[in-house]
C-alpha cells in the first residue's frame, strides 16, 4: 500500500508520511512476516499494559502531576502505542484520520451536549430528550 | 493548553488540530472532570480489549483477510483508541508526533537492520555486531 | 472480610485460604491504601499485558511448544494474574468459585453443544435450533 | 492432560477439578482447535478489557462502593477471566496453585515488610536494608 492510497483515502498527511517511513523500517528488517494484524494487535495491547503499570498505584490527582521521569516513560509508551496503531491500520488499509472524524460525528449524536453534560453514563442510560 | 503550545512542541498539525476539537467536545459536555490521565488510560485499555476480541479466534492468516463487517468494527476500535490516545497526550502536554520520531530513532539503534533482519527477538538477544 | 465469609459464600477452599494469606501479606505492608478495586483492576491488566508480550510474535503453533524459559515466564505471569484476581475479588466480597460455576451454566445455555460444535461464532450468530 | 497430572503437579484441588470439567465442555463443542495458548491469551485480555470499562470513570472511592448492578457485572468478568486463566494454564500444563505459592515467596523476598510498608514503589526503588 503506497502513501498515494492513503492520501486518496484521506489519511492525515503526517500519519500517511509516517506510515510510509514505518513500512520501509519494517521491510529493511524483513519483519512483515511477524506483523499479521493479529500479532500487531497483541503487541499494541502489550504496550498499553506497560502504560497502565505507570498509573496503577497513582491516585487520579497524582496522575495529573507526574514527575519528569514518569512523564518521560508515559511519552515513550504513547509513542509505542501510536506506532503499532499506525502499523496495524496500514496493514489493513484503514485511514485513521477519517475513521476518527467518523467516530466523533457518531459520538456527537450518541452524546448530545445538552443531555450528556456532566454525566459519565453510557448513552443508553442518558435521559431521553 | 492551546494548539499553539502543541505547534511549538512540534505536534503533527492534524493531530494538534484534532486535539483542539476534542478539547471543545469534552468541554461542551463538562467531561474533563472524568478525564484524569489515570481514567483515560483505563478507557484506552478498554477499547484495546474490544479490538483484541475481534481477532482472538482468527488465525494470523484470517486476520489478513477480514470480511467487510469485521474490517468496519476494527476501524471503529482503531478510531476509539486514537481518540483516547490524543486525549491522554493532550492532558499531559505530550506531543505524539515528536515522541514517535524519537522512539523510531531509538528503535533504529536497538534494532540495526543488519542484525535484526528476519528476527523477532528482543534486542538484548540479538547477536552482537 | 474473614475467610468464614468466603466459606459461607461457597468460595473454593484453597482460594479462600489463599485470599486470607494474601490479606495478611498486604496488611503487613500497609498496602490496602493502594488497593482500591480500581487500582487492582489496572494492576491485573498490567500483568495481562506482560503475558501478551510473551506470545505476540509467536505463531499459534509455536505457542503450543514453548521452550522452558518462556514457559517459566508464562507461569510467573499467570501467577501474578491469579493473585490480583484473588485480591480484587476479596476486596469486593466476590467468591470466584461460585461465579465461575454460574458462568459455566450460562455458557452451556448460550452455546448448546449441538449448535456450537466447531464454531467460534458469538452465540447471537449461531444457527437457531 | 488428566486431572491426575494436575494433582501430581500439586494444583489446588478445586481448580484441578474445574479444569477437568472445562476440558469436557470444550471437547463437547470441538473448540480445542481455537484454543491455542496464543488465542486464549487474547481472549483473557479481551475480558480484562471489559472489566476495566466497568471502572474507568469511577473514582477509587466509588470503586469501593459499587451498586448491585455493577457488582454483578464485575463478578461476571472475574468469572470469565478465571475461566480463561484455567483454560490457558491447562493447555500449557501449568498448575496455578503452586505457581501462586512460588510467586508469593518471591514477593516476600522482594518486598520485605519492614522496608516496603506503606510504599507502592517497585522493589528496585525501596531503601536498602
Amino acid at each position: 500500500m503506497t502513501d498515494k492510497t492513503d492520501t486518496q483515502r484521506g489519511e492525515w498527511p503526517e500519519l500517511a508520511a509516517f506510515k510510509q517511513r514505518l513500512r520501509a523500517f519494517v521491510a529493511e528488517r524483513d519483519w512483515q512476516q511477524f506483523h499479521s494484524p493479529k500479532n500487531l494487535t497483541m503487541a499494541l495491547a502489550g504496550e498499553v499494559g506497560e502504560l497502565l503499570e505507570l498509573f496503577q498505584w497513582l491516585s487520579e490527582e497524582e496522575s495529573q502531576q507526574l514527575d519528569n521521569e514518569t512523564l518521560q516513560a508515559v511519552a515513550h509508551e504513547i509513542a509505542d502505542i501510536q506506532v503499532y496503531l499506525a502499523n496495524l491500520s496500514d496493514r489493513l488499509g484503514i485511514a485513521i484520520g477519517p475513521a476518527v472524524e467518523a467516530k466523533m460525528k457518531l459520538n456527537a449524536e450518541k452524546y448530545p451536549a445538552d443531555l450528556a453534560r456532566g454525566k459519565a453514563l453510557k448513552y443508553s442510560k442518558l435521559p431521553k430528550a
